[in-house]
């Protein structure tokens, strides 16, 4: 594993990310963006840590018009942000119910209460608050003359295109399931209880080199699968089975999310009619996926494809979607999104596929949008549904 | 591994959990919940899914005053939810950037706003809003009768509290964990780069058991470490290294969280004073941790011991805290929580230590709160700190 992509970033690539978060912000006369979610703040200080599994504690990172981003942060992150190309830190010992990060805040932003500045939040489509709702309402209680805006639109824009150092981690994580999935004769066999192969899956991905898998989950059944989100249950896999794995593995902080499909021993026609128009359909998306197409169009050109066979339509209710330092980032695949595709866009192609007597079926690459045929990060499926003799 | 807990609960289960929040509600005169986050939907339905790990779709359940909880989810999630006891289950296609539930919401609660109804929200202390803060607001416009009334405390009180077949599932994956640090000479060895240490843990946590380690953080150093939230550097391990792993693995979506030190060859003497402290206070904790005992009183018992050394105090705000379905739960261990511990409560003791030249050693057990001595479900560490031979 000598050839892993060095971790963390240069500081000119977040100096670049703060040009250009800054730039937007001076067209919409923004005075500042408070941040409180994970993959925001990680984008402009580099703060990497597994800690956000604890809902105790609330994050903020300021981002000022001008200057540097300014964390406002517990004292137990204090020793790591200050790893971080930041060094304005402020922190408080957290947690205190009573006052968490409010007074800090409120000092921060009084200047541009009294300024009755602009003050960006992200509360648009695919967003939270990641602080206690009680704890926003006082803020703003302490911050008369703020006019508050929407900043989602801005940080969606500028998360959307990765960087070539971005990209790289990407690459390296699909490549890993990549080589996991390769493994699937060797490590599910008939009578494994689904939960086993899951354990398996992860430790096969583990021991390729991935730094963790957040996100697994399968399909399975008879003659194909109902349901694609769902933990593994104790079934033994059974000849005649169809099996799907959908992986979100992660590499310094960066995903790869593409699945699977397997039949045991044997497919049914049905099932291998329905992967060579999930692949023919994905091979349609590699065909429409270039700079200037919207995702509108991406959506449409997979959807011909799929509805040849489709019943039913709707249910995952768009084809893939934007991959990075989240699972599932902006923008989807579906006809509500007129986001025009460019150079440098991290995205998925996910057509999935209603049929049969309730059947689902989902088939996923990811591609980095580029000048010319997208560039493929996973390892393409073959075209007809592989047949594994799990023995 | 055929003596593992059952996986997901009776009926009976989610109907003891209901009676006890109608009877809250009831007292509170509360017409309806509207829950959004992770547990507290999973809590009420059995709805488990990683598929949270995508930030794309908002997730909801309304408990009402005197019926069963309805689920308005998206539809991706609607063959899992139908394998719940739920069975008022209405769904969208999501993602619906126009309408990502809020129609469905609507006609959900707009008979409680005619009738100026209270609908609890959770908005207090560690929680978050899980959907748009956009939509949020949307929707209370929609429902201009509502007075929302903060249900914090309300759910606060009934996941403290757990279930016999809770405290099984959480013991369960502690005893997990107790013999994957058990393993810590054969998997941790000199020239081994911290990242892989990490890796050989997590892979050894689902060899013995685990569905997954969705929190794996250390910390590192020669005669002691500066940092508990750290993802892990390329640094190899060395002789004279103090190395800490601390892991919140999961079995069916409950967590343990403890972590262990380890000398590397060889202890300083100031690591083995602070490793001697910390088991001491965690001593004192469990002998302090009784039913009728506030969290308050818990802390000062730990901290009574911790003072002998500590040089500073306050950075982790807290000497442990709730575990369950969730890494940290509620209560904390700490001077501003006044809640009393009562029979069935699961915690961690995590006394932590500021000592020599900017160090910070931690110690931590789970515990179920019972009459009498508590029940550790961790393997209790030895008193000496560990010296492991990586060889």
């Amino acid at each position: 594993m000598n050839n892993n992509p060095a971790r963390g970033f240069t500081v000119s690539e977040f100096e670049a990310r703060l040009r250009r978060v800054q730039k937007q912000m001076a067209q919409k006369n923004i005075a500042g963006i408070l941040l409180m979610t994970e993959p925001e703040i990680r984008y402009f200080s580099g703060f990497l840590t597994q800690f956000w599994q604890s809902p105790t504690r609330p994050w903020f990172l300021f981002v000022p018009a001008d200057k540097k981003p300014i964390a406002v942060i517990p004292e137990i992150g204090s020793a790591l942000m200050h790893t971080t190309w930041i060094d304005d830190i402020r922190t408080w010992g957290a947690p205190a119910p009573k006052d968490d990060g409010i007074s800090l805040l409120l000092d921060l932003l009084d200047p541009l209460s009294k300024q009755g500045a602009k003050l960006g939040i992200m509360k648009g489509h695919e967003t939270s608050l990641r602080m206690p709702l009680g704890d926003y309402e006082r803020l703003l209680t302490g911050l008369p003359g703020i006019e508050i805006v929407d900043a989602t639109d801005i940080l969606r824009s500028l998360r959307m295109v990765k960087s070539p150092a971005e990209i790289e981690k990407i690459a390296h994580i699909c490549g890993i399931a990549s080589r996991t999935f390769e493994q699937a004769s060797e490590i599910f066999f008939k009578g494994q209880p689904l939960a086993e192969a899951f354990r398996a899956f992860r430790m096969e991905c583990l021991a390729q080199g991935a730094d963790d898998v957040p996100y697994l989950a399968g399909g399975i059944g008879q003659g194909g699968y109902r349901d694609i989100i769902s933990p593994p249950s104790l079934r033994p896999l059974q000849s005649g089975d169809i099996l799907m794995f959908d992986t979100g593995a992660t590499f310094d902080g960066y995903f790869c999310d593409f699945d699977r499909n397997f039949a045991l021993d044997q497919a049914d026609e049905l099932s291998r009619r329905a992967h060579d128009t999930l692949w023919r359909a994905t091979e349609a998306g590699l065909a429409a996926a270039r700079p200037g197409t919207t995702c509108r169009e991406l959506f449409q050109a997979m959807q011909n494809v799929i509805s040849e066979m489709d019943i039913q339509g709707g249910e995952v209710g768009r084809y893939g979607h934007g991959l990075g330092m989240q699972l599932t980032e902006q923008p989807s695949h579906a006809v509500f999104d007129e986001t025009v595709l460019a150079e440098n866009m991290v995205i998925t192609l996910e057509p999935s596929l209603n049929y049969g007597d309730g059947l689902i079926m989902v088939h996923e690459e990811n591609i980095v949008v580029q000048n010319g045929a997208p560039r493929l990060l996973s390892e393409r499926a073959i075209q007809e549904l592989p047949v594994i003799c799990g023995s």
